[in-house]
């Protein structure tokens, strides 16, 4: 049975967006919004309304735009000025502006920072506490309070911070956030200041964690297990600095670990999937070892493991995977050696343990090709071609050879740029040549081969370049080292990655390009990958 | 006062390297280790000799090559296996020919592996242990025993997993260390078992912990605060699947917010600048947000925020940054508004606060470039060249032109790739030519560039390219999408980076190179920059 009285709060798009790099539009952050809300997410806060256009913008959007089955907006905002009647303060004004369902007061419950920050006295500062929830809560809106620097005004004035959760209260805040702003707390010590500030006050209290100490999913746990029941949160533990509480990893610790269904225990496989999708909007790649939902989270490597793995994937998985959408990896690389090598075969589809000469030669040539900085992790397209080659029984006729190609990028006088390639192949001893224009040389490499192989493999029409990554090998080197260009591809609905190694970074991506094209090429009885792409997962 | 009861054990050549894309040669072994013991760690183990080549090797060379002050080495390995007297099994005889001071022997202490897994009985799995401890205790090694699954075996039985640790203690074990090896279980579980198996056994306990739930510190800090005096870790919490508990935040915590001086509170500040040394030797980027040693740990961006830190930086700190030699930073963009803008300007030397027609400039540039795809908060030099466009009273002349630039890579039919770039420039209106070769086209481009400028600006010289990085904007796709170039320079001991969009990766790439150029050409009159460019941070 789903917990309807525990309050699971994403503020993803209001302090999530505070992390270096992430910018949202509109459109992005009602494209997010959607993804939480089908998850089960209870509260969305969407910004703050007034102060930021964008987010004013937002919620004028979301009343027609968004269709949200189990969450409820809240808008974000400030208690009223110092001096100021609640009545004629703008800023609180646009709060109702937004209509939304919840209203968020962040306030000061550190003695210091009123002072210092605020500048204003210690009791002003309850009364415009009051006075804001008790203005919101008769205009019909559910009032959370955030209680910014709650620790730490804790340790320095207990009294004041425990006044300011009961004013809060007492005017109507249905919720007071305990908020750890600067991060600097550990578990013990939260979980016993959210037990003292429930006994002391009778209120609901909730948990805001930063991630500073490394303990923000920790100190939520805590406060939940201390009697909070309230927990925010955003999607990655995106946010400032640290970041914010990771809360995908809080949810799944909650059902899977505590039992306590905060979304319902049907959704949970939806997990990984929300994650990846949010990656895709906010395009700033999630961990990759993020518990739970990160590409890595169910990937083994060391040869000790690989072996066992064999026997029974449980002895080394806290849970199973497919409770949060997610699948177990196995990695090839020198440190698995040929365990490796047989588990990610299978994985693929190709039962070699029976075929030890196989196993070992395509173990011997990734160990030579890792050495030179290839990197088969990500790219499974790669190793199957590589493993393919080991399994033919006579080396194969390739579908076609490649002579030459050359791109140009130059720069006219008038400003504009032209870049243009062209590929010189054989198709069944036959010449073909092929000229392709695009946005970068990759772009134009991709055209003319298209342009070159396509009118007789027209299989390869569907082959769609999704992604590309350089890797500069060796640190410190700069643009003269080796590269390694990682390639992502789309087919349908297959997603797959192939690798490329040389000096030239133009090389490299030619090398990826036709393994591409020769993966496509392969004969179509095989189904889709049995696992999505390192590409896919990190967005 | 150094607390030399405590046992701080790193694993990141072991257990560490099993994290996805980490392959470390035995030289970049040799450079971690050296890395560590300068930060004051006791214990580094270095891999499993006998077991694993590449570890046999690193042991071999680290008696002649490593000089440690600090720690002492430890080698890895298994019990003797079943059935087989310690004596003439071979793995053991190579944990002996490690001739490391310490051996840390792994063992079974869940009853369910010991079936399962080991396939012997749990009554020849204490022998193992037992007389493989003894053993080595014999030989004059310090022994430590890591109890895999130790905390899944507690649950499963409880009197099995408390056997393990008294045979091993009694055997001579110096520390039994508890292993969450799956990496599932939450602090207050961690804590309880960790006071029951000292209170039960009397034995000196160590804690491994796995970040399968997020919880990987607070886990490790929950060992400590319940009794443990040994906590192992790796650098940045590289490692399987969600990784280890990151040794860098254990040693801040424990400092910090417990005040137990684990290492020498004097070599504290070397933490970030260790951290970064070691991702450049491994490749593999630590997480930007990671606590304490991250590139944004103490970065702010909201405007929020930005205004309160002109007031009192330790408002939004947990800590101060110099204590782990880390530093404030703030960003340039939107959210942050005239107060980033202020901030920053104000962290590279420039007073603008006074000209609010200057900041609202500079704010509305950034506001609109950001929307076509830049991003200043790597790219400092290219912010401070559009600060310095906005400063200057009136229109500089550029002390040189671009008038045409191209770049071509060819693949002959013998194979060989050739990259080839010119550039036409106006310099004092002579027209200067020059062509340059590379190992790609950036490369190619900036030989040219240098080619045609080094003459008439020698200063220019001295400018290296040391990284180059691309990130295609808008996700889905491909190559055809803009994509934005971040490039990072040297000079001396400077470090700064630049930024470029365009469709074209080159022409993005071209923008960066040019910047890098001008801004180099600034005058000589101010010193480094302030802060180090996000690229030194994340290696």
């Amino acid at each position: 049975m789903a917990e309807r009285s525990f309050q699971l709060y994403d503020t993803t798009l209001r302090d999530g967006t505070q992390q270096e790099g992430l910018v949202l539009t509109v459109e992005d952050k009602l494209a997010v919004a959607r993804r939480l809300d089908a998850l089960g997410v209870h509260f969305i806060e969407g910004g703050w309304p007034g102060a930021v256009p964008k987010d004013t913008e937002f919620f004028r959007r979301a009343k027609s735009e968004l269709d949200l089955r189990s969450a409820q907006l809240a808008a974000f905002g400030a208690t009223r000025r110092a001096g100021v009647s609640v009545a004629v303060d703008p800023q609180v004004r646009a709060l109702l502006v937004a209509e939304t369902p919840v209203i968020t007061l962040v306030a000061k419950s550190h003695a210091g920072h009123v002072s210092h920050a605020l500048r204003t006295t210690l009791a002003e500062n309850l009364a415009m506490i009051g006075s804001t929830v008790r203005h919101l809560v008769r205009a019909g809106r559910r009032v959370f309070l955030d209680a910014e620097h709650y620790f730490d005004g804790y340790r320095l004035n207990r009294e004041y911070a425990l006044a300011v959760v009961h004013t809060a209260a007492e005017a109507g805040a249905e919720t007071v956030v305990l908020c750890d702003t600067n991060g600097g707390s550990l578990p013990d010590e939260v979980g016993a200041v959210v037990a003292d500030t429930i006994a002391m006050t009778g209120a609901a209290v909730g948990i805001h964690c930063h991630d500073d100490t490394g303990c923000a999913v920790a100190n939520t746990m805590a406060a939940v297990d201390a009697g909070a029941v309230h927990a925010q949160g955003t999607a990655h533990g995106y946010g400032e600095r640290c970041g914010n509480a990771n809360l995908f990893t809080v949810i799944a610790n909650l059902l899977l670990k505590r039992g306590r269904e905060v979304v319902p225990l049907e959704r949970l496989p939806e997990l990984t999937a929300t994650g990846r999708a949010i990656t895709e909007i906010t395009g700033v790649p999630a961990s990759p070892a993020a518990p739970y939902t990160g590409a890595t989270a169910f990937t083994h490597k060391a040869g000790l493991h690989a072996s066992a793995l064999r026997v029974d994937p449980d002895l080394y998985q806290h849970t199973d995977p497919a409770l949060v959408g997610n699948v177990m990896r196995t990695l090839v690389s020198d440190m698995g050696g040929r365990s490796s090598i047989e588990l990610k075969g299978r994985e693929l589809g190709y039962e070699v343990a029976a075929d030890s000469e196989v196993v070992a030669r395509a173990a011997g040539r990734v160990k030579e090709m890792e050495q030179r900085g290839y990197s088969f992790e990500s790219a499974d397209a790669s190793f199957e071609l590589l493993l393919r080659e080991e399994l033919a029984d006579a080396p194969q006729d390739p579908p076609f050879e490649v002579e030459t190609w050359s791109v140009g990028v130059a720069r006219r006088p008038d400003g504009q740029v032209r870049t243009e390639a062209s590929v010189g192949l054989r198709i069944d001893g036959r010449p073909v040549t092929a000229t392709g224009h695009g946005n970068g040389p990759v772009h134009a490499l991709d055209t003319a081969l298209h342009r070159a192989l396509d009118p007789c493999f027209p299989v390869l029409a569907a082959l769609e370049l999704v992604d590309y990554r350089v890797r500069v090998l060796g640190g410190e080197t700069g643009s003269g080292a080796a590269a390694r260009v990682l390639i992502s591809y789309r087919a349908g609905e297959r997603r797959w990655g192939t690798v490329g190694v040389d000096q030239n970074t133009v090389t490299a991506s030619w090398a990826a390009l036709l393994d591409a094209v020769h993966y496509m090429l392969l004969d179509g009885s095989r189904g889709p990958l049995g696992t999505p792409s390192l590409a896919a997962a990190t967005g």
